[in-house]
């Protein structure tokens, strides 16, 4: 039976999200006082940036709502998406993913103490995972594998195999993870629809499906990555970050694909929200006003649109709350030694005067998906936690 | 070095193959005095007939040149062609597989001490494996993948996925199950060709391969498997055989496609010389005539051509060599009360009055391909190992 206390956690669940599929499942373990196991799933290729804070605050909602989330750290697909890559390192670059997600949910003030954070490779070379993967296969079409990556996956000629078994994989998750749900961008949809009819093929229950909508970048949707200002990493000093945002390209009165107002509605108001603070405050000092104080998105945008709200102003008070975000993540990694020495072999410096090593980029879709670092991306404008490159 | 020996050793080993690759590969073991390592797979799906005569006799061959050989069963395959099979019956079928092949081989006198039957479940679901099945996904293109099974695997536009994971496995078996020649059909040809461009990618070494041309059928391409007459099973009496045999198709004169003259030529005379003796011998008693007898198939099909051996005189005649070969497996089966009861098992009588379950057909390519039970085939006429259905 639906009480207050039942609507109003699957209130936060459902909070900013685009669209939730078979939300029934998530309801009646609700209704029941229980706890929904939500999984999300991100490849540990690259270097978590800021981007990941639109994901990360969603976890933490469902975290705050009392579910159970299991973030999958997906290094067997981060080694396959760029064999160049040694096996060491993608490890390494897990490890640092668990440090560094988990310190993101704690700065906003969640507990992590039902959070699991599981390695695909843990299970995902078991036996019994291999034959379900070689079941599925022969049960799936093709077309099918390639219809439920089409958004996910590069799809040319060329394109290899795995391509094609990623979308198996990542259905079977569902599964060997134990989740009532699975979180994910807009990006996954068909992913998930996939999801829904092939699990009870191999007699599997079929799981809920929580979508993030596609947030736009800071840059508006311009995304270099071969521009090393246009990514903010979690660790980046104070002063980086204020440049970082002053450097970002933000129209007056536009508020469609706007980076800045996106990341205050999916990263800075939830993260008040979560804070038991619910303020968004843009100062006017400069200009002897008295600052403007936002509790909502709607009355953000109608200002902006307005141009009471311009980008010289909305710019300082986003870098003032980014970094009141990052303040305790990077505290927390000046506090750990282990972290630091991951940190070191997980990105060591790149060899000298060598020709760059050309990254493919990360496919595997996990609601977050990563860019390559090394050359210019090719992935489209709109990406759900891309939102600050 | 090349000897007289090792030349002699390398000829029984290419005795009636179409074509090798790489045989530089064997040659070089073999002047080494050592032993060359061959693996030929089959799915273990159907039931072995008649026709699998034509691969175990070069088996027989290989052992007989001093080769290590190494059957795969290829029971996941198995499992995976027909969903509807549960995997118990697929493990006593392999069992079944186990006895009959090596029993097959015993019945032309080698000895079956260098043989090993390995089940591919015992290493196909292992970390390595998989892993290695990951890592070749990601460096192997759908369109290579598909090329490579174009002629094993069906191709339609709702083939199931696993049809383009088959390519992928069947090249790692060489590296896992530590060969250094695989032994298949022509039909096998791409897929061969492609192991050797994809074993390297993964820093494995090329292998060689032994292509055994494609065989027609007894009944001369004709081939209905929902015609009980059509397969002649290892296990049928010998008036069954006669009579199966009585009813195959051969025009006279045409040597072409003619399924009795290639199965004399592919397993009656190289058995005899396995044996020592070199004959086919056909009677002619009942038209007051000597027997003709014959040491090569030259002459056989001569002498067809020119009708001096008729249909009507070589039924028989290959009717009493096959008996004679049955005639110490149906002996061991007898005696054997173990494999009696896995053949039960392994082959247990149809449901009545049940509609027959549709088998998909066994797509793995290991020289023989099976055929489907209970449909009309969709195999093109000439397969290798086909030959007796």
């Amino acid at each position: 039976m639906a009480t207050a206390d039942s609507d109003k956690r699957f209130a936060l669940i459902k909070e900013n999200l685009a669209e939730v599929l078979n939300e029934e499942i998530i309801k009646k373990i609700l209704d029941e006082g229980k706890h929904p196991k939500i999984y999300w799933g991100t490849a540990t290729t690259g270097r978590p940036h800021c981007g990941y804070f639109v994901p990360a605050i969603k976890i933490a909602q469902f975290l705050a709502a009392g579910c159970d989330v299991t973030i999958l750290l997906a290094d067997i697909h981060g080694f396959l998406d760029n064999l160049k890559a040694p096996l060491e390192l993608v490890a390494q670059r897990a490890e640092f993913y668990r440090h560094i997600i988990t310190t993101m949910l704690q700065a906003v003030g969640v507990s992590t103490e039902k959070l699991r954070v599981v390695l695909g490779s843990s299970y995902q070379k078991s036996p019994e995972y291999v034959m379900d993967v070689y079941k599925m296969a022969s049960i799936i079409s093709e077309h099918d594998a390639k219809k439920a990556g089409a958004e996910v996956v590069k799809q040319t000629d060329n394109a290899p195999l795995s391509g094609l078994l990623y979308p198996i994989l990542q259905v079977l998750d569902e599964q060997y993870l134990d989740c009532d749900a699975q979180f994910g961008g807009m990006d996954q949809r068909k992913l998930f629809t996939a999801a829904k009819e092939w699990l009870p093929k191999l007699g599997y229950r079929e799981r809920a499906h929580l979508l993030n909508p596609m947030v736009p970048g800071l840059h508006g949707g311009k995304m270099s990555s071969s521009d090393p200002d246009s990514k903010i990493d979690l660790l980046d000093p104070p002063e980086t970050v204020a440049k970082k945002i002053k450097k970002a390209h933000a129209a007056p009165q536009v508020v469609e694909e706007n980076g800045l107002l996106a990341f205050i509605e999916f990263v800075l108001l939830p993260a008040a929200r979560l804070r038991g603070s619910a303020e968004f405050r843009v100062d006017r000092e400069r200009d002897g006003l008295e600052p403007l104080v936002y509790t909502d998105i709607e009355k953000i945008r109608e200002d902006y649109k307005t141009d009471v709200l311009t980008p010289q102003l909305i710019k300082p008070a986003v870098t003032r709350e980014l970094n009141a975000l990052l303040a305790p993540i990077q505290q927390a990694f000046q506090a750990s030694k282990e972290w630091r020495e991951i940190a070191d072999k997980a990105y060591p410096p790149p060899p000298k005067k060598e020709k760059k090593v050309k990254n493919k980029g990360t496919r595997y879709p996990g609601g977050v998906r990563e860019q390559p670092d090394t050359k210019e991306t090719e992935l489209p404008v709109q990406l759900n936690g891309e939102a600050l490159n």
